[in-house]
């Protein structure tokens, strides 16, 4: 994709860019932390696309995929828009302690950067309530996106005030909530490709370029994909239920899309990623039928419950053997963890087998653990998709 | 209580003591990492209390009213038992960054060290099922409490593992829900004395030696003190529905007690505190009648909804005016905001107001705030006890 | 000072005010991170001064002290002029770590924030070695600047570039040896008020409202007092030795000036550690005479080598029983540290004594240390000045 | 080397293992932490050896070295002694931040964990005054030992303490010093193999399996290797002056190896290190001649001086594209520096090129870097050797 470099955004004719900056947080300097907004309206209509990543700050490989999706933008056919939003934690970010980034959580009180939006079932009740069978389909969008929205204002503007991941996350989910698609790229500690996809958006899981699928149920945990995802299907569910002659697709989906490792980016990979988000957008009519195509590779999924986390059953230092996205047999060795304290006799070295068939999807950064440290995640009753 | 240093607990004839050492966690030299268990059992009947302090490493004070009350130990009467467990956490006791302890939650994933404990509603309701309207009550106890440690043994041996916080809150959660009243000592970061009381226990806020009082329903969020009495709040309610002719009373009790600031230890105000524990624990006849009796203070109280939290509206650098534990009204000036971008001209210092009257009871420990720090929590529409 | 609010700075006919904001870093978004630059030049003619606080950003109240002078500016008569630079180490300042700030080193290497400025006694000697003896002392005053300068400038143009801490401290040393006197504001961790003043200018030590006074040799260590001070005053002896007959008095001062604790501001301290400043400064000509006028305290001195750090002998948890600023005797007890393991018997609290008479000047904010944690530090062999 | 499992040390009828712990530091529940000594000492004579690993925490290969080493010593035909010291540095060791491990410095202070051992060129002095032209070398070197000891037991028994870095320093260094040769393994933040060698004893960089050599004067910095040579070197130094018909070689070496990158471990390399560091002891009459051998590869070397920091010449998220180890032509790309806040224009993407001819030895481990932050170190005029 690097052709295009000399190319400019606004020589595009089939599309409008602008930038601004919006302002999520403020720091101890009692400055304002603002994030940059790429917007890009085609002059063909289409679905609203946003685009976040970096909500971990040592998760930066979403920044190069959006920078990639940008050069492709600058000759694509877009239809619809696509807002793009790379580094949009400014405090998670510039968090270092040591030569890495402590970007996972508030360094302050421990709330992870990606588990404070919103999502109040009882307010999407209400509106539930109010719907009419017959209403048309894009105004009760319309005014279900205006109905959460208000939700955010009224907890954002709160006599007592809001804690600081929140804030940034409503102010994040404001955006958004008024998109069809919602993209949060994310990264593993040292991991493969992998994808959280909503049950009911699994066909779409083709289209990414992305082996290992982990399918979601309609359960908010507090992350941008459900707290996207989750209001449209309890919406959904309860207007079918109560109106079943109707179909009720609203036609949003919202995925958690991760890309690798943290703490690296690679210019090459985050080309190959961003195709595959082109391909699946091109599927979702966002550009000109067969724009971009995925590849062709099989696609494993899970169960969200099916997807295991190892923890390490003994702290020491360890030697990952089992690879990111390496089928691994029952009882074979994962790991191998050295114990300095017995290094002349059979307790020197003790191995961590794999308790059933699996793949490992990500490891622990580092080889010091302590006991109980999450050694693993991993795939277990997988399926082809 | 310091002139009884010379004494032995072991020249107490009516007490045994014992101390043992718990391994609750392995760090990553691949050791185990352990807490001393202080057992005093006296030779007449009474109820078992377990105390544990700092699960929260940087909140010392409650291992000096330990300290304190061992001195007591010395010479008192003791009925019953008493398991004083310190430093209960050994791997956030020891977690420096700067020149505080980071010991309030684990430092690799940002998990509260005061949220892992156990807690399972379904658990809890096939035990109800099974229980007979006129089993002994004593008997109740005795296999509800092997249930529930049942129910923790088979978390502690799952075949994938288990997290290191929820290790080191069941291991201690094993000892804990053996007992009839639980005391789990913390502080605020500066803070003035607070104690959090399940609501059908208000009445022993009567003899703790601590003016503030947050009385919480039977909710589960993660702490000790839930998940000690909920479960049998849980059991009392559902028995008492099913069965209501009988008295379901357990006579359980389980409190967070605040006893001032985190990074502070004061042997004095320990003793102070250790005396307050004694009355209560009189009170609870784990000592003669008038052993120890509380002080006379006024006492407020506050339902937990109406425990709020101000957050910093602004990042900056914060004078905190308003002292906790002392009243302050609605539009006092709580704390100043200094703005170093300005301070030639009138938006140098700007005014945080008390938005009704309240009680401080905490606030954050450094000057320097981001935009949604939790500055102050305070006590709203409360009441004398 | 603060029924001054409503005055603007530029109602003061005595002078001209101007801010600009000078960037010193660039953090991990690709952004400039910048300082304010308050500058106050008096119609009249008098010394050049510089102020900045908060090198280490847990330090803050300097921040106040700064504010509060500027208070007094908008109505003082100033001759010379004043620069201002708050808050001037917006990396430090920003870095939480849990609720604190961990300000005084890089979190990436360790390296203090107040230990790279530049120091070449051999770029020195270069100057001495040209310096004519009937040379008129302003021009050698402005052509030693130019040479240091040059110096500084030719560090921050390297090929292989600057470290962060060395280019932060380079672009406000610039600033710095401008003028002919320069005051760094700190704090310590638990503290009372003091001050570093270089053995040379003992007279001015009796200006401040200061009463702990250190009096520092001619050696560099790397902080910006001695970045200021070692070069003139090596250029003076070197002079003074090469031409005797002459007086090589440059009239160069420079202090670290200590205001209390870290983490804290005061607005009413602020306005007391300002008159001290506005008194010194008032001594040294930058305002009428006798328009602000020091306190009347007994100020005690210490040699640099007499002011001892006491470390922690051993681990545990501590009650600081020595107040800074109060004086105690030898064999005082000026710790107790609690053992957590041996609460039931004699070894639970161990003493910690004075090794002989001395004022404790800070100490540790932690109750939990290390062994080998600076416990206190203490003047010793002190005398009153 | 694994294929000797399953034999014991003990069975070794050519040496004597035994092993003891050291104490070396005290943590802040006030318990010991001490480090396994690992003693091998052979029937036949020869020379002393000690070796340490991971006095920076997250440094951990060189733990699995010592195995592999112990792996050997099972039937090695061992002359002299071998004391091996793995992570001798139990605080740095457990230390987390995020997922990583802390372990350069100490999280209080920001002290380096390898820059506080003790050198004092006057106690040297007063050493070298005393010896006489004719005395025996083994007794000099016996004496000087006990000299150099016995000041390093001065410092420990100071009345006002002694720093944590500084006492875990001289702990392992009152060891090392009685060797003749010294090893300190560590690793690089991304590394490729590298080692210290002072320039006196660059023969000896042949026989290690390690392509990249630093050759270091005689200046003391405060690292092991330096606090082992550098004592003797001056010895040398002086004594040859003074007495120049004699020769005052001492047989003393020290070296800090470098061997790869931290936060990993690998048995297959530590076997391959092991093996290097096997040779070199076979070289200095460790074992029997050819006991051991190094690989044949082209070893480059440097002098100090030329041993270059690239610094991030802005901030930013960085590709690393020079890698460790592989010569890099003058202008050739090294890295590119995304842009966040410029990603539709040709500001996006910036490129760091090599300023002259080099080799990069390391790079920094994450992609955000503050600008001033330490990206490469390079071999420059580098040579074969």
């Amino acid at each position: 994709m690097e052709e295009q470099l000399s190319l400019s955004v606004t020589d595009n004719p089939h599309l409008t860019f602008s930038k601004e900056y919006l302002v999520v947080a403020q720091n101890a300097s009692g400055r304002n932390l603002n994030v940059p907004v790429y917007r890009f309206k085609g002059h063909a209509p289409g679905p609203k696309v946003y685009v976040q990543s970096s909500i971990h700050g040592a998760e930066v490989q979403g920044n190069v995929v959006i920078y990639q999706l940008i050069q492709a933008l600058k000759t694509a056919r877009l239809k619809g828009e696509i807002i793009l939003v790379p580094n949009c934690n400014p405090v998670g970010s510039n968090q270092k302690s040591g030569e890495y980034t402590l970007g996972r959580f508030d360094p302050v009180n421990g709330q992870n950067w990606n588990r404070a939006y919103h999502y109040d079932a009882q307010l999407i009740q209400r509106f539930i309530d109010k719907v009419k069978p017959d209403e048309i389909l894009a105004e009760i969008k319309a005014e279900f996106r205006a109905h959460i929205k208000s939700g955010i204002d009224e907890v954002l503007s709160r006599t007592w005030g809001v804690g600081l991941a929140q804030q940034l996350n409503l102010k994040l989910q404001r955006f958004a909530f008024d998109a069809d698609i919602v993209l949060d790229l994310h990264n593993g500690p040292v991991s493969c490709r992998h994808i959280y996809v909503p049950e009911y958006a699994r066909e779409s899981a083709q289209y990414f370029n992305i082996p290992n699928v982990i399918l979601i149920p309609n359960v908010f945990a507090g992350a941008l994909d459900e707290a996207t995802f989750c209001p449209w299907w309890q919406l959904k569910d309860a207007l079918s239920e109560k109106y079943p002659k109707r179909d009720w697709d609203f036609g949003i989906e919202a995925f958690t899309v991760e890309m690798g490792s943290q703490e690296v980016i690679e210019f090459t990979s985050g080309a190959y990623d961003a195709k595959g988000i082109l391909a699946y957008l091109t599927y979702k009519n966002c550009f000109p039928k067969d724009s971009f195509l995925p590849v062709e590779i099989t696609r494993y999924a899970v169960m969200l419950k099916d997807y295991k986390i190892m923890y390490a059953p003994t702290g020491g230092i360890v030697e990952y053997l089992a690879q990111p996205g390496v089928f691994a047999k029952k009882n074979s060795v994962m790991a191998r963890v050295l114990n300095v304290d017995e290094l002349e006799n059979e307790r020197a070295v003790s191995e961590i087998k794999a308790p059933c068939d699996l793949i490992p999807i990500l490891h622990f950064p580092s080889a010091s653990v302590l006991g109980g440290t999450q050694l693993y995640k991993c795939f277990t009753e997988f399926f082809e998709l």
